[in-house]
């Protein structure tokens, strides 16, 4: 269904170019990031209320594969699914697009666990209503 | 060989850290990146002077393992082994490991090629330096 | 006139927080300078374009006032006004203020001249259709 | 007293210089507070440990100027010196010169307050120590 995929829309922003003058590799981690949080409050899941009360999701493998350069003006959208892939480990599934013409910027996978309080690994409600 | 082993010693920033408490997933590029440059600098391979002279080294891909979270004071090593990988690709292997206890932070490996002036693939002579 | 007023709205990401839960004082500089190229982009200039023509327009002086922290799912918005304020130097007055309240978080002076190829000081035309 | 400045040597980072080039102007606050929370642990204050115990030390106001940019590969120091310059409020003075040849990169004082859990403004014994 593709009524169902989370997107959000970004535009460069010229200080995450580098020397380059594309968007650093660095910062795509960034957009990522933004995008699923984004995506978590959509379903009601605030990242900073998680912390707040010790629920720590942390990234444990994160496969990005850079298809196309960033550059200063660009509108991009970012796409996220969120997937169980095994008892305690939750994937994003995340591509960055160009707006507009629809060229595939990056692909990339998310891994995730979340921790109690950064001891005890769980699979909190919370991460099961971005399923 | 232990020696041939590119190392850089780095310590944690505090603004490298997120609400977490942590260093920002997107941060380990950034170190990752250093430690790669840093690497090029040890073969008289300077990045700067690449990119103004439109030789561009472009990330590809970027498999990153998280193993342990970095926090503020933390002292760590950035390790980096070059590797060409296909005709045109070259694979940077690195690890991030604490200082003293050398437990294993972060495990990656980085793809990369180098375009002429953002066209043509090529695989300049300095890349061979480096492996 | 209040028409005149260049405003762009923004939200805080996540990652700009830092250990204290609250947005980094560097970011705001982001902030600050994100606002400004847009505002640069609204009076057809483009700093990507400057740059790559050599006009390089480099911040002299930054005075900061930090009214308000910023939090995570704060929205808010950055405005510009520019003023020359020498023979060669141009002044960005400028206020960053929560949306929808209208409470203060910071107010901002940023210097800035253009030099030619990081050379002669001038004063482009690019930067007379600021004012 | 020359001997009495904390002062710690820095390098720029490849992916700190934006697409002039040179280091963003606002990474310049990042070297300033690497540096400034270096100066705390120096007399024994540990800034992530404050944070931890709701000593929310913030600043208030920067006044930065821009003398030099700094480029890639280059390597530089930042100084400390810190002033209470009110009941509730201390200064830093800092300044960046380039490492070698002494030339002033930036010059700039930081203001600061400390609050107890984002509320009451204080004057804590951690701060005295920096005097």
């Amino acid at each position: 269904m593709k009524e169902a995929l989370f997107t959000v829309g970004m535009k460069v922003r010229d200080y995450e170019c580098d020397m380059q003058g594309i968007v650093n590799n660095a910062v795509f981690q960034n957009y990522l990031e933004t995008a699923r949080h984004d995506f978590l409050l959509s379903r009601d899941v605030d990242f900073a209320d998680l912390t707040a009360r010790g629920i720590i999701v942390i990234v444990t493998r994160a496969e990005l594969d850079y298809k196309k350069p960033l550059r200063s003006g660009n509108h991009f959208e970012v796409t996220v699914i969120a997937e169980q892939v095994s008892r305690l480990k939750i994937a994003f599934k995340q591509t960055i697009r160009l707006q507009g013409c629809d060229e595939l910027v990056m692909e990339a996978i998310v891994y995730a666990v979340a921790l109690k309080d950064f001891k005890k690994p769980f699979f909190p409600e919370e991460l099961k209503a971005l399923l």
